[in-house]
């Protein structure tokens, strides 16, 4: 039998990570043990003054003269190539605009067109039925205008589905990387491989993985890819979202939001569409500076990660804090009738642990998450349909920038105590709100 | 023979100005004469406390908690009936979301499907060929996907093709109300009048009117409009737009941008789409928390001219402010070539003069404007073609909140001393960058 896991071997832990002082660069709120930048991202500390230099200098004073002066009009194509350092995009291959469904509109409308041209035959868009919703909206809206099918599969059927003979009608697969309720996570170059042996198009929504998990796109030769700004790249409520294609199909098609910034020349008002060349021209209106400043500051703070060993490193401590949280919860939480619902597996498991409240008992995970919250330990509660399939989640992320290794500890000991003495059937935690 | 005008009268009309103390609002620049709020509206003071409020209280200490507990969720209803109340929609039915871009697509694709179920044999959408480019350029995407034909005119050429024969094919009249080159403003209700008796429908960009003249689409019985965030609206740059839909439309068809936000049940995350009611349907990803926050600092900067009389009174005022200018113009630039390029016709003309720069000579509008812009006066330049129908234009905005007589006295002289000079001929002031 393992000794328990103790306060004190955290925090010694803690001590001795490497990447420990990067959590210096962030403002976190006294008493708060935050466990949801998988939803929405922590305030870095330089983004309130850069917010303030944005709006007093560069709008109040630089006033119209700040589109050249201050670099407004290249925000989206600056900051995108930061993000495309996270990523495994080149320098001009990724842009930040509009909102993560936006630009899933977009790519979805570009491959739509793509597939039509190569091989009509192919009328298809496979996804995962428990994809986060807006994706199968969007692509439900694309599939329609196109006459496209959407098909909604189980993950572990999809390999089956991209098959040989069955593969013949599927022109795209459409997958976020990193599953929203369980983490589980795809293997990006495999599934890519896999849609391309079908002879389909391989888009990937990165919400969950860009700044949480090692990507590369090039590598993986990916066809497309959305992400958003506002999760692990800590970019604020409601920041831009980007937008990848490859440069293989970057110029291919028009995007149908063909707005002025996505013009070949947008300063010449003519009065007929030009695109712009490679990713320019999935631009649409006029970019959101503020809150492009603000992601701006969010994507320095993974850079900043750099010379401590990037991603790479990031994703090893991300790791470490999940298995710990697992080994409590096996330790501490056994008896609760909670499971594990994240992999177990290392390799296929995102930056998140979620866990399973069972369908038996009267466990109510949504007071569970309240009482938790209420005791400074904040993760987010996603309701399933209640089977095993899909169970009502406890999740919890880790977000090796900032979560400590005591942090876990002290989660996984809250939980355990909120559980042990049954504070979360009190009538205030049930109350329904929404959390996104 | 009229005595000339002097600044110490401009002083003396700012003094008598009821609306005078609104100015108040802004934080301007020390040295500025800012003529340019039709392109990017000025900094409301109360902007950076309130945005430094929602990033280091609401997002840095409330994090995830504050899309209920600061209310981050009815952002787009709640500064949507806002702007409601300055362009005459009820509230519910106006929504802040996306780009003026993105929320044309929506509203041009709504209108595109009515128009086939409808009146199949309405194949053309009609615009005007100055329109604002991403107008048309959107317009140009939505056409080519719905099988429709996009037919630009010269503005008077409009009433003949909507007439009783020559208009039956027309789906759709998409105007912006007030031109941005030429500052010409259409009558909302005559001309929505007038696409209605040929059975078109009648879609308005507000982007120049929202904020600068009274607008009731209700009164006027238009079916859709957009408008801009960032230009009267003081919003900050790229700040978010909006979009209403008459109610007898809103829930006719799905817009094709169905992102999660505009589901019925966005917290329910069901893997189907079901319109949210209403406009609601018309958001599409997560909404910009911080831009939406600095847009209802810049509406409320205009809501507060509500006891001096609303829009109406800020209309009068810009009215006298652009009479004046014009009338400053003839004083003492009769002889610089320029000439008044707006309508002269008040009821005519939005919140900006534009003066044209002669085809013939050697007047260089551009290095006129930058030279202008060093001296303080800060207007902007947009090239046109150079014959008389779209001559190179200098634009000055007057915008009420906080043109004083005194600025546009300022402005007039000071273009006269830049042309009297001739110092607009450095080399300097020839060099081109990218302006909005």
């Amino acid at each position: 039998m393992t000794e328990p896991i103790t306060r004190t071997a955290c925090v010694a832990r803690d001590a001795a990570d490497p990447l420990a002082p990067l959590r210096a660069q962030f403002t976190l709120p006294e008493g708060v043990n935050y466990l949801d930048g998988n939803s929405l991202g922590v305030l870095p500390a330089a983004t309130a003054a850069r917010v303030q230099q944005v709006v007093t200098e560069e709008w109040g004073s630089g006033l119209i003269r700040s589109w050249n002066s201050a670099g407004w009009i290249t925000l989206p194509q600056r900051v995108g190539d930061k993000i495309g350092r996270l990523v495994g995009a080149k320098p001009g291959e990724l842009l930040v605009s509009d909102s993560t469904s936006v630009n899933l509109f977009k790519v979805l409308s570009a491959a739509a067109q793509i597939a039509r041209a190569d091989d009509p035959a192919r009328r298809v868009i496979v996804s995962e039925r428990s994809n986060f919703p807006t994706d199968l909206y969007i692509a439900e809206s694309v599939a329609a205008q196109h006459g496209l099918t959407l098909e909604l599969l189980d993950i572990d059927a999809i390999p089956e589905r991209l098959g040989p003979e069955a593969g013949r009608d599927v022109a795209l697969l459409m997958l976020t990387q990193v599953n929203y309720r369980s983490g589980r996570m795809a293997d990006m170059a495999a599934v890519t491989a896999l849609a391309h042996a079908a002879g389909a198009l391989m888009l990937w929504d990165l919400a969950h993985s860009a700044g949480a998990v090692p990507v590369d796109l090039n590598a993986a030769n990916a066809d497309f890819a959305v992400g958003c700004g506002y999760k692990y790249l800590n970019g604020g409520p409601g920041a831009p979202a980007f937008v990848w294609a490859h440069p293989r199909h970057a110029e291919r098609f028009r995007q149908p939001l063909s707005g002025w910034m996505g013009h070949a020349a947008p300063f010449v008002f003519e009065p007929g569409y030009r695109p712009a060349p490679g990713i320019g021209r999935y631009l649409c209106g006029t970019p959101s500076v503020i809150g492009l400043s603000a992601l701006e500051c969010g994507v320095d703070s993974l850079l900043a990660a750099e010379p401590l060993g990037g991603m790479a490193a990031l994703r090893a401590k991300s790791v470490e804090l999940s298995e710990l949280f697992i080994a409590l919860v096996r330790e501490r939480l056994d008896d609760s009738g909670l499971t594990i619902f994240s992999p177990l597996d290392t390799a296929q498991r995102g930056s998140q642990v979620s866990l399973a409240v069972p369908a038996e008992g009267c466990l109510d995970g949504y007071a569970v998450m309240q009482a938790l919250i209420e005791r400074g330990v904040v993760g987010d509660y996603r309701a399933g349909d209640g089977s095993a399939v899909e169970p009502h989640l406890l999740r919890f992320g880790f977000t090796p920038l900032y979560t400590r290794f005591v942090d876990v500890f002290d989660a996984a000991d809250t939980l355990a105590t909120v559980l042990a003495s049954g504070e979360w059937r009190e009538a205030r935690f049930m109350q329904k709100g929404a959390v996104t």
